[in-house]
């Protein structure tokens, strides 16, 4: 019999990630802060830190609407946004296969510089290794991060009777990275949605809206993400297709694929779980925000189990998280 | 004319290593903290802490004396220790090779966790990544963590007249992954120094020694890490060749494969600068511990420039940077 081995499915971050994680890391590292699983570890010191981390693998590195760099800052500063975190000091680790431009090395370093300037943080540690041709996909970036938790958010805040906003419409990292590698174009151009949303979330928590949580929906996409809250708040989750805002040209591309947007990578938008009486708020907050133009009530936490959604034409379907892989190397 | 291109040597640790950080990174990511280019970065929060980050991509992931997921945490913990910093809290991320064996990443979290647990140490946030076959090595880790500093220690504090001391023999871990890669048996077995060494450098801190600075001489070997050192302190370094342990066929597979072991990593090696009246001090609390059985003081700080060795045969030699590559993919 075969030896069991990592599949590409191993790092989608659906379902086949989670067992990976629950049956060995989970195992072995567990202690209570890692344990709680969120986007962030909030570590005491003697002022509350975030540090979070995150490796970046996409390729190609430079797509529509962003290259590896802008990502790997921008990622991480959204796992820390979403633990409610002032960004602060990151690491980064470079793991770069030989042959490499120079100058594509720098465009990379460049947006990384250009995207922790957007938000006053510092890259204060990097290491640089490379591996012969062959042994890599261009370059792979690692970026760790420290914040201070400026607002008190997580999972288990949230509440039935909670509404879901949404910051913006989805799927489009996923749909321009499918573009960019199949050479398709698309009229209007598709751009990836890669950005930091740091802005963002300051002025949702500066509005006054009671927040409970956020979450970035990236792999495995805006059901994924939702169907793992559920699950990890003991609460049901309703939402409604009609109120996810979705481009024509992603959903176009979608269809040509055979893809869900519902399990398509984003990488620049924020799912809120906030007290219903301040939901119009934050909504006005996001609105405001040149990130947030489109940002939508999409649902709301019910006392039930899962994520249900209310299909376009009034039906009712069970999410699930993502199974098996659908666009590997995405971020 | 062709494009510059990354090349291996720009992971080596050497000088093409130091180029390439000064012409990209140093530019790119400058600031206070960074342009320090000690083993960790010290973040002022209400206490010291130190954050430091480090990406592995050794082959072959297992070799005599330990592996990846041990060289991970203990590589790390090193460049804290260095600092003179307890490590506390660790993020790891793994871009992991479709078809690695769930058996061998177990083995490494093994391993990982094992090594945790000797310092108190936890991993507090972790990213998994799958890249399809052929485009990793197996299993690449990136480790980033953040410890109390109990000392102040730093380049800037080395001071003409201070003592050099090393902790142990050099050159094994090079010469293991060596010998693993070209199946060679030595009689007796060869294996890497692979070992963390908080509880070493605390046992050096307790000694009430005044140590000034320390560095784990790992990439580009104990001469790279003295001529760095020497270089950013504005003064000469005097080294005694027959005052550098070497175990015997450690120097006999060098020569078989014409490797210097001044250029070859350690992965279990602390170098020491130490006030001259507390080099016994010193010396006496490292001989003590089990991984410091074979420390010996190695040479000097002077008001000269560069790092000079005075040979076995009574000559002088100017120790110059690691040039080019030796072995690729060592940690």
């Amino acid at each position: 019999m075969d030896e069991e081995r990592v599949i590409l499915a191993h790092g989608e971050g659906g379902l086949a990630t989670k067992r990976l994680i629950e049956n060995i890391f989970a195992k072995k590292f567990s202690n209570p802060i890692l344990n709680r699983f969120e986007d962030s570890a909030i570590i005491k010191t003697d002022g509350k830190k975030a540090f979070t981390v995150d490796a970046f693998i996409v390729e190609p590195i430079f797509f529509p609407g962003g290259d590896i760099g802008k990502l790997s800052v921008a990622g991480t500063i959204n796992d820390l946004a979403a633990m409610g975190a002032k960004p602060k000091y990151f690491s980064a680790s470079f793991v770069i296969e030989e042959g490499l431009k120079i100058s594509d090395l720098e465009k990379v370093a460049d947006s990384m510089a250009k995207t922790l300037n957007e938000v006053g943080a510092e890259i204060v540690a990097a290491d640089t290794k490379v591996v012969p041709k062959g042994h890599g996909g261009g370059i792979y970036i690692t970026t760790a991060a420290v914040g201070d938790v400026v607002i008190n958010v997580g999972i288990d805040r949230i509440e039935p009777g909670d509404v879901v906003v949404l910051s913006g419409d989805i799927a489009r990292h996923g749909a321009a990275i499918l573009a960019a590698r199949e050479n398709i174009e698309t009229d209007p151009p598709l751009n990836s949605d890669c950005a930091q949303l740091w802005g963002l979330v300051e002025d949702a928590i500066t509005s006054g809206a009671g927040i409970h949580a956020m979450r970035d929906p990236t792999r495995g996409g805006l059901a994924t993400v939702l169907v793992e809250i559920a699950e990890k708040a003991g609460l049901g989750i309703e939402v409604d297709e009609n109120a996810i805002p979705i481009k024509e040209q992603v959903k176009a591309l979608c269809e040509l694929y055979g893809f869900d947007p519902l399990y398509m990578a984003n990488e620049g938008k924020m799912v809120f779980f906030v007290a219903e009486s301040d939901a119009e708020k934050l909504l006005n907050a996001l609105k405001n925000n040149e990130l947030g133009t489109s940002a939508a009530i999409i649902g709301k936490v019910t006392r039930g189990k899962g994520v249900i959604l209310r299909t376009k034409i009034g039906g009712k379907r069970k999410l699930i998280m993502l199974e098996g892989e659908q666009l590997p190397r995405i971020c």
